[in-house]
C-alpha cells in the first residue's frame, strides 16, 4: 500500500464505499467508474486514479465487483472492524447522536456519554447512562478509546479537546462551532453545517 | 469578480470567515495569511491565492484588516443578508437542529418544520410548529424559500428532495445518510459523519 496517498483521495474513499453499499442494496453486483462517477459527479478518470493508489480492483472493460471492492475499501479505511467511541456533551445534539442508529450500523459504537451538567449526569439514554465528565480521562485510558465525538459549546471545546488528547484520544469528530487545535498525530474533523450553507449561498443569487 | 473560481476555493471561504470571526472575538484587528494558515493548517500561499480571486484585501507586509475582510467575505458568500430555510424531518436530529442557535446567529433562519408523521404534526417547538409535509410545496412557493435542510430517513430522502426541487428549492443541506440526485442548478451538500469517521480511521492503526 502506498503510504503517501493525498488526504483528498482518502477523503473520497468513504464516499465511494457509501455509493457501493447503495448499489449493493439495489441488488447490483458489478459497477464501473462511469456509473460511480455519474452518481457522484466525479470524473471516471479521477475515480480510477484514486483507486489505483491501492491496487488493481477491476479489469479493463469488466468493471468492478462491488462486494470485492467494498471489502477492500473497508480494509483500507480500517473499518473491517468495530470502533468504540465516546461522546462528550449531552445536549440536544449529543442526544440526537446517541440515538442515531447509523453509527452502530457502520461499526462505530458510542460506548459512553459524558457531561459536566449535574442535571444531565445519571440520565439514562437507551443503553447508555450520562457520566460525569470528570471520569472521562480514566475511561479513555482504561478502555483504550481512540475516537471522541465533541458536542459541547464552542467556548468549552478546546479545553475538552486538550483533556481528551492527553488521555489518549487520537481522532476527534468536532461538532462544536469553533476551531480546535491538536498536536501532530491527532486528527480533527469538523462537522460544520454553517460552512456548507455559506458554500451553497455563494451559488444562489 | 471572477465567476470561474474553483469550487474548492469557495468551500474554503467559510472556513476563513469563521476563523476571522474567532480572531475578532479575541479582540484582534489585523491578521496575516501566516496567522490564518497556522490556525487552519493551510499554507499562507494558498490562502493568499484563494483570496486573490476576489481582489486585493491587504497590502504586502501590513496584513489583513479583519473587520474589512469579514465584510468582504460575507458579501462574496451572499451572507451579508439573512436566509430563510425550511427543515424537513421532525425526528431527534431535526429537533436538535431546530433548537440549535448557531443557524440564526449566522443569519440562517429555520422558518418552518415539516414531517409526515401524524404524531409529530402540530407539536410546538419554541417558536415553530411542526407542519404537515403535504403543505411543504405550497409554503416553499409562497414564501420563495430557496434552502432546505433534509433530516429524513435515507429511504425517504430522494422522494422528498424531488418534491423540494420541483417546488423551487435550490440548495439542500442533506443529513440523510444517502446520496440524492438533483438536476443542474440545484446544489446538495451532504453532512456525513460516517465519512469523516472513516477518513480518520484510515490514519489510526
Amino acid at each position: 500500500m502506498n503510504k503517501d496517498v493525498p488526504d483528498i483521495v482518502i477523503a473520497r474513499l468513504p464516499i465511494y464505499l457509501r455509493t457501493l453499499n447503495l448499489l449493493l442494496e439495489d441488488g447490483k453486483e458489478i459497477t464501473s467508474s462511469q456509473e460511480l462517477g455519474s452518481i457522484l459527479g466525479i470524473s471516471p478518470a479521477q475515480i480510477r486514479k484514486d483507486l489505483s493508489h491501492f491496487g488493481e480492483f477491476g479489469k479493463q472493460g469488466t468493471g468492478y465487483n462491488i462486494k470485492y471492492l467494498i471489502s477492500q475499501l473497508r480494509k483500507i479505511l480500517h473499518v473491517d472492524r468495530e470502533w468504540d467511541m465516546i461522546l462528550i456533551g449531552a445536549g440536544a445534539l449529543g442526544h440526537a447522536m446517541a440515538h442515531y442508529p447509523g453509527f452502530r450500523e457502520q461499526g462505530f459504537n458510542i460506548v459512553a456519554v459524558f457531561d459536566n451538567d449535574p442535571s444531565k449526569i445519571g440520565q439514562e439514554w437507551s443503553n447508555l447512562v450520562v457520566r460525569d465528565a470528570k471520569e472521562m480521562e480514566q475511561f479513555v485510558a482504561e478502555k483504550g478509546i481512540r475516537i471522541a465525538i465533541l458536542a459541547v459549546p464552542a467556548r468549552a471545546a478546546q479545553a475538552v479537546a486538550d483533556r481528551l488528547v492527553k488521555a489518549g484520544i487520537k481522532a476527534i469528530l468536532n461538532y462544536a462551532p469553533t476551531i480546535i487545535q491538536v498536536p501532530e498525530g491527532v486528527i480533527v474533523e469538523h462537522i460544520d453545517p454553517i460552512a456548507h450553507l455559506q458554500y451553497m449561498t455563494y451559488y444562489l443569487e
